[in-house]
Protein backbone atom coordinates (compact mmCIF):
# COMPACT_ATOMS: atom_id res chain seq x y z
CA UNK A 1 0.00 0.00 0.00
CA UNK A 2 1.38 3.48 -0.88
CA UNK A 3 2.49 5.60 1.98
CA UNK A 4 -0.15 8.27 2.85
CA UNK A 5 0.74 11.81 2.79
CA UNK A 6 -1.77 14.57 4.11
CA UNK A 7 -3.26 15.46 0.96
CA UNK A 8 -4.59 11.59 1.09
CA UNK A 9 -6.79 11.97 3.75
CA UNK A 10 -10.33 12.89 3.23
CA UNK A 11 -12.75 14.31 6.39
CA UNK A 12 -14.87 11.64 6.88
CA UNK A 13 -14.64 8.15 8.18
CA UNK A 14 -11.22 7.03 7.53
CA UNK A 15 -12.10 3.23 8.06
CA UNK A 16 -12.04 0.53 11.70
CA UNK A 17 -8.70 -1.01 12.61
CA UNK A 18 -7.97 -3.75 15.01
CA UNK A 19 -8.67 -6.53 16.97
CA UNK A 20 -6.90 -6.49 20.10
CA UNK A 21 -7.97 -9.15 22.23
CA UNK A 22 -7.55 -7.58 26.30
CA UNK A 23 -6.05 -10.37 28.72
CA UNK A 24 -6.31 -10.25 32.82
CA UNK A 25 -2.42 -10.94 32.66
CA UNK A 26 -2.04 -7.60 30.42
CA UNK A 27 -4.20 -5.64 32.92
CA UNK A 28 -2.71 -6.54 35.74
CA UNK A 29 1.41 -6.31 34.36
CA UNK A 30 0.18 -2.74 33.02
CA UNK A 31 -1.11 -1.66 36.30
CA UNK A 32 1.92 -3.02 38.41
CA UNK A 33 4.03 -0.82 36.55
CA UNK A 34 1.95 2.27 35.78
CA UNK A 35 -1.48 2.45 37.88
CA UNK A 36 -1.40 0.28 40.62
CA UNK A 37 -5.17 0.37 41.41
CA UNK A 38 -7.09 -2.44 42.96
CA UNK A 39 -9.40 -2.51 40.43
CA UNK A 40 -6.52 -3.06 37.69
CA UNK A 41 -4.49 -5.36 39.45
CA UNK A 42 -6.07 -7.85 41.24
CA UNK A 43 -9.58 -9.49 40.24
CA UNK A 44 -10.60 -10.30 44.15
CA UNK A 45 -9.63 -6.39 45.02
CA UNK A 46 -11.35 -5.04 42.12
CA UNK A 47 -14.62 -6.56 43.29
CA UNK A 48 -14.94 -5.00 45.96
CA UNK A 49 -14.30 -1.38 43.98
CA UNK A 50 -17.08 0.66 42.50
CA UNK A 51 -16.34 -0.57 38.72
CA UNK A 52 -17.04 -4.15 40.36
CA UNK A 53 -14.13 -6.57 38.76
CA UNK A 54 -10.96 -6.37 37.26
CA UNK A 55 -10.48 -3.68 34.02
CA UNK A 56 -7.79 -1.85 31.98
CA UNK A 57 -6.26 1.30 33.27
CA UNK A 58 -7.32 4.03 31.02
CA UNK A 59 -3.95 4.44 30.27
CA UNK A 60 -3.54 1.24 29.08
CA UNK A 61 -6.64 1.74 26.85
CA UNK A 62 -5.05 4.35 25.28
CA UNK A 63 -1.98 2.61 24.80
CA UNK A 64 -3.83 -0.22 23.22
CA UNK A 65 -5.51 1.87 20.95
CA UNK A 66 -2.26 3.67 19.79
CA UNK A 67 -1.22 0.44 19.17
CA UNK A 68 -4.56 -0.37 16.67
CA UNK A 69 -3.72 3.17 15.09
CA UNK A 70 -0.49 2.71 14.41
CA UNK A 71 -0.68 -0.91 12.91
CA UNK A 72 -3.21 0.29 10.87
CA UNK A 73 -2.49 3.42 8.87
CA UNK A 74 0.17 5.79 11.43
CA UNK A 75 3.29 3.97 10.49
CA UNK A 76 2.22 3.60 6.71
CA UNK A 77 1.88 7.24 6.81
CA UNK A 78 3.34 10.36 6.96
CA UNK A 79 2.69 11.42 10.25
CA UNK A 80 4.74 14.16 12.47
CA UNK A 81 3.56 13.53 15.41
CA UNK A 82 0.70 15.23 17.75
CA UNK A 83 1.46 17.72 20.42
CA UNK A 84 -0.98 16.63 22.44
CA UNK A 85 -4.93 15.31 22.72
CA UNK A 86 -7.76 16.95 22.88
CA UNK A 87 -9.88 15.16 25.15
CA UNK A 88 -10.20 11.31 26.71
CA UNK A 89 -12.94 10.24 27.25
CA UNK A 90 -13.29 6.44 29.62
CA UNK A 91 -16.92 5.88 28.53
CA UNK A 92 -17.16 2.39 29.99
CA UNK A 93 -15.03 -0.60 31.65
CA UNK A 94 -12.14 -2.63 29.24
CA UNK A 95 -12.62 -6.22 30.81
CA UNK A 96 -10.30 -9.06 30.25
CA UNK A 97 -11.82 -10.98 27.13
CA UNK A 98 -12.68 -7.42 25.15
CA UNK A 99 -11.23 -7.40 21.30
CA UNK A 100 -11.52 -3.98 20.64
CA UNK A 101 -10.95 -2.28 17.32
CA UNK A 102 -10.24 1.79 16.47
CA UNK A 103 -12.77 3.49 14.39
CA UNK A 104 -11.29 6.59 13.25
CA UNK A 105 -12.61 9.72 11.68
CA UNK A 106 -11.10 12.82 10.42
CA UNK A 107 -13.60 15.42 12.03
CA UNK A 108 -11.54 18.08 9.65
CA UNK A 109 -8.01 18.53 7.88
CA UNK A 110 -6.46 22.11 7.38
CA UNK A 111 -2.60 22.89 6.00
CA UNK A 112 -0.55 24.74 8.58
CA UNK A 113 -0.27 28.60 8.41
CA UNK A 114 3.22 28.77 8.71
CA UNK A 115 4.73 25.43 7.23
CA UNK A 116 4.03 24.93 3.81
CA UNK A 117 5.17 21.21 4.46
CA UNK A 118 2.73 20.35 7.33
CA UNK A 119 -0.96 19.85 7.35
CA UNK A 120 -3.26 18.63 10.46
CA UNK A 121 -6.26 16.66 10.59
CA UNK A 122 -8.54 16.48 13.53
CA UNK A 123 -9.14 13.21 14.22
CA UNK A 124 -11.92 11.48 16.24
CA UNK A 125 -10.76 7.75 17.64
CA UNK A 126 -13.41 5.68 18.84
CA UNK A 127 -12.22 2.31 20.98
CA UNK A 128 -14.96 -0.10 20.42
CA UNK A 129 -15.56 -3.81 21.86
CA UNK A 130 -16.79 -7.06 19.85
CA UNK A 131 -20.62 -6.56 21.38
CA UNK A 132 -20.28 -2.60 19.84
CA UNK A 133 -19.59 -0.98 23.44
CA UNK A 134 -17.62 2.47 22.55
CA UNK A 135 -15.79 2.46 25.65
CA UNK A 136 -13.11 5.22 24.79
CA UNK A 137 -13.09 8.10 22.44
CA UNK A 138 -10.01 10.49 21.80
CA UNK A 139 -9.71 13.66 19.81
CA UNK A 140 -6.58 15.21 18.36
CA UNK A 141 -4.89 17.03 15.47
CA UNK A 142 -2.29 14.88 13.82
CA UNK A 143 0.24 16.39 12.46
CA UNK A 144 0.89 14.54 8.69
CA UNK A 145 3.92 16.02 6.42
CA UNK A 146 2.17 16.93 3.00
CA UNK A 147 3.36 14.83 -0.42
CA UNK A 148 3.43 19.05 -1.98
CA UNK A 149 4.81 21.71 -0.02
CA UNK A 150 1.87 24.30 -0.92
CA UNK B 1 -0.64 9.84 56.71
CA UNK B 2 -4.23 9.67 57.10
CA UNK B 3 -6.39 8.98 54.27
CA UNK B 4 -7.42 11.87 52.42
CA UNK B 5 -11.23 12.93 51.28
CA UNK B 6 -12.21 15.55 48.77
CA UNK B 7 -12.93 17.84 51.72
CA UNK B 8 -9.23 17.55 52.48
CA UNK B 9 -8.17 18.91 48.58
CA UNK B 10 -8.13 22.79 48.70
CA UNK B 11 -7.88 24.86 45.69
CA UNK B 12 -3.63 25.68 44.93
CA UNK B 13 -0.89 23.79 44.36
CA UNK B 14 -0.95 19.97 45.94
CA UNK B 15 2.75 19.44 45.95
CA UNK B 16 5.66 17.85 44.03
CA UNK B 17 5.68 14.29 43.08
CA UNK B 18 8.36 11.73 41.87
CA UNK B 19 10.89 11.07 40.57
CA UNK B 20 10.79 8.67 37.94
CA UNK B 21 13.88 7.77 36.15
CA UNK B 22 13.16 6.94 32.68
CA UNK B 23 15.97 4.72 30.94
CA UNK B 24 16.51 4.02 27.09
CA UNK B 25 14.84 0.36 27.61
CA UNK B 26 12.34 1.23 29.15
CA UNK B 27 11.34 3.77 26.55
CA UNK B 28 12.45 0.70 23.63
CA UNK B 29 9.81 -1.81 25.65
CA UNK B 30 6.90 0.42 26.02
CA UNK B 31 6.90 1.18 21.95
CA UNK B 32 7.65 -2.14 21.18
CA UNK B 33 4.26 -3.20 22.50
CA UNK B 34 2.23 0.20 22.23
CA UNK B 35 3.86 2.48 19.75
CA UNK B 36 6.13 0.96 17.53
CA UNK B 37 7.33 4.33 15.83
CA UNK B 38 11.09 4.95 14.89
CA UNK B 39 11.90 7.52 17.26
CA UNK B 40 10.59 5.27 20.18
CA UNK B 41 12.21 2.51 19.41
CA UNK B 42 15.51 2.56 18.03
CA UNK B 43 18.49 4.94 18.72
CA UNK B 44 19.53 5.50 15.40
CA UNK B 45 16.25 5.33 13.59
CA UNK B 46 15.34 7.98 15.91
CA UNK B 47 18.41 10.18 14.87
CA UNK B 48 16.44 10.52 11.93
CA UNK B 49 13.50 11.29 13.02
CA UNK B 50 12.38 15.14 13.38
CA UNK B 51 13.10 15.33 17.20
CA UNK B 52 16.86 13.93 16.40
CA UNK B 53 16.99 10.90 18.48
CA UNK B 54 15.38 8.23 20.87
CA UNK B 55 12.32 10.04 23.54
CA UNK B 56 9.59 7.97 24.71
CA UNK B 57 6.61 7.43 23.76
CA UNK B 58 3.85 10.31 24.53
CA UNK B 59 1.63 7.70 26.14
CA UNK B 60 4.44 6.13 28.09
CA UNK B 61 4.79 9.56 29.31
CA UNK B 62 1.10 9.28 30.89
CA UNK B 63 1.77 6.22 32.13
CA UNK B 64 4.81 6.92 34.10
CA UNK B 65 2.75 10.36 35.24
CA UNK B 66 -0.33 8.28 36.67
CA UNK B 67 2.57 6.17 38.39
CA UNK B 68 4.10 8.79 40.09
CA UNK B 69 0.22 10.25 41.06
CA UNK B 70 -0.35 7.44 41.90
CA UNK B 71 2.46 7.18 44.72
CA UNK B 72 2.68 9.95 45.29
CA UNK B 73 -1.46 11.00 46.65
CA UNK B 74 -3.94 8.81 44.93
CA UNK B 75 -3.64 5.36 46.21
CA UNK B 76 -4.17 7.29 49.86
CA UNK B 77 -7.44 9.25 48.92
CA UNK B 78 -10.79 8.60 48.08
CA UNK B 79 -10.45 8.76 44.67
CA UNK B 80 -12.89 7.09 42.62
CA UNK B 81 -11.46 7.70 38.87
CA UNK B 82 -11.74 9.85 36.41
CA UNK B 83 -14.09 10.14 33.17
CA UNK B 84 -11.20 11.26 31.28
CA UNK B 85 -8.87 14.18 30.23
CA UNK B 86 -9.81 17.46 29.53
CA UNK B 87 -6.13 18.05 27.42
CA UNK B 88 -2.99 16.73 26.85
CA UNK B 89 -0.08 18.50 26.26
CA UNK B 90 3.28 16.87 24.76
CA UNK B 91 5.99 19.83 25.55
CA UNK B 92 8.68 18.82 24.77
CA UNK B 93 10.35 15.12 24.46
CA UNK B 94 11.57 12.91 27.40
CA UNK B 95 14.89 11.24 26.55
CA UNK B 96 17.21 8.35 28.78
CA UNK B 97 18.36 9.95 31.30
CA UNK B 98 15.15 12.40 32.20
CA UNK B 99 14.29 12.51 35.96
CA UNK B 100 10.32 12.79 35.99
CA UNK B 101 8.45 14.83 38.76
CA UNK B 102 4.94 15.60 38.63
CA UNK B 103 3.24 18.99 40.03
CA UNK B 104 -0.24 18.67 41.18
CA UNK B 105 -2.25 22.04 41.44
CA UNK B 106 -5.98 21.92 42.47
CA UNK B 107 -7.64 24.60 39.93
CA UNK B 108 -11.04 24.32 41.48
CA UNK B 109 -12.97 21.88 43.33
CA UNK B 110 -17.00 21.28 42.96
CA UNK B 111 -19.88 19.21 44.88
CA UNK B 112 -21.44 16.56 42.92
CA UNK B 113 -24.87 18.22 42.36
CA UNK B 114 -26.28 14.36 41.78
CA UNK B 115 -24.62 12.47 43.97
CA UNK B 116 -24.47 13.95 47.63
CA UNK B 117 -20.62 11.20 48.42
CA UNK B 118 -19.04 12.89 45.55
CA UNK B 119 -16.68 15.79 45.15
CA UNK B 120 -14.63 16.64 41.97
CA UNK B 121 -11.29 18.20 41.79
CA UNK B 122 -10.44 19.98 38.37
CA UNK B 123 -6.16 18.95 38.45
CA UNK B 124 -3.76 20.34 36.61
CA UNK B 125 -0.69 17.61 36.32
CA UNK B 126 2.79 19.09 35.20
CA UNK B 127 5.46 16.55 34.23
CA UNK B 128 8.87 17.89 34.87
CA UNK B 129 12.30 17.41 34.59
CA UNK B 130 14.95 17.40 36.67
CA UNK B 131 16.84 20.72 34.83
CA UNK B 132 12.93 22.28 35.16
CA UNK B 133 11.92 21.28 31.27
CA UNK B 134 7.97 21.42 31.56
CA UNK B 135 7.54 18.31 29.22
CA UNK B 136 3.57 17.35 29.55
CA UNK B 137 0.56 18.68 31.30
CA UNK B 138 -3.08 17.55 31.36
CA UNK B 139 -5.70 18.42 32.71
CA UNK B 140 -8.63 16.43 34.62
CA UNK B 141 -11.60 16.47 36.62
CA UNK B 142 -10.81 13.65 39.56
CA UNK B 143 -13.73 12.31 40.65
CA UNK B 144 -13.40 11.64 45.08
CA UNK B 145 -15.61 10.17 47.63
CA UNK B 146 -17.00 12.94 50.84
CA UNK B 147 -16.01 11.91 54.15
CA UNK B 148 -19.51 13.82 55.00
CA UNK B 149 -22.28 13.23 52.74
CA UNK B 150 -23.51 16.93 51.55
Amino acid sequence: MAKRYWEDFDVGQLGEFGRKLVTAEEIKEFAAEFDPQPMHLDEEAARATPVGGLCASGWHTCGMMMRIVADGFLLNSSSMGAPGVEEVRWLAPVRPGDELRVRATVLDKKASKSRPDLGFLDMLLEVITGSGTCVMTTRSNLMLARRTPA
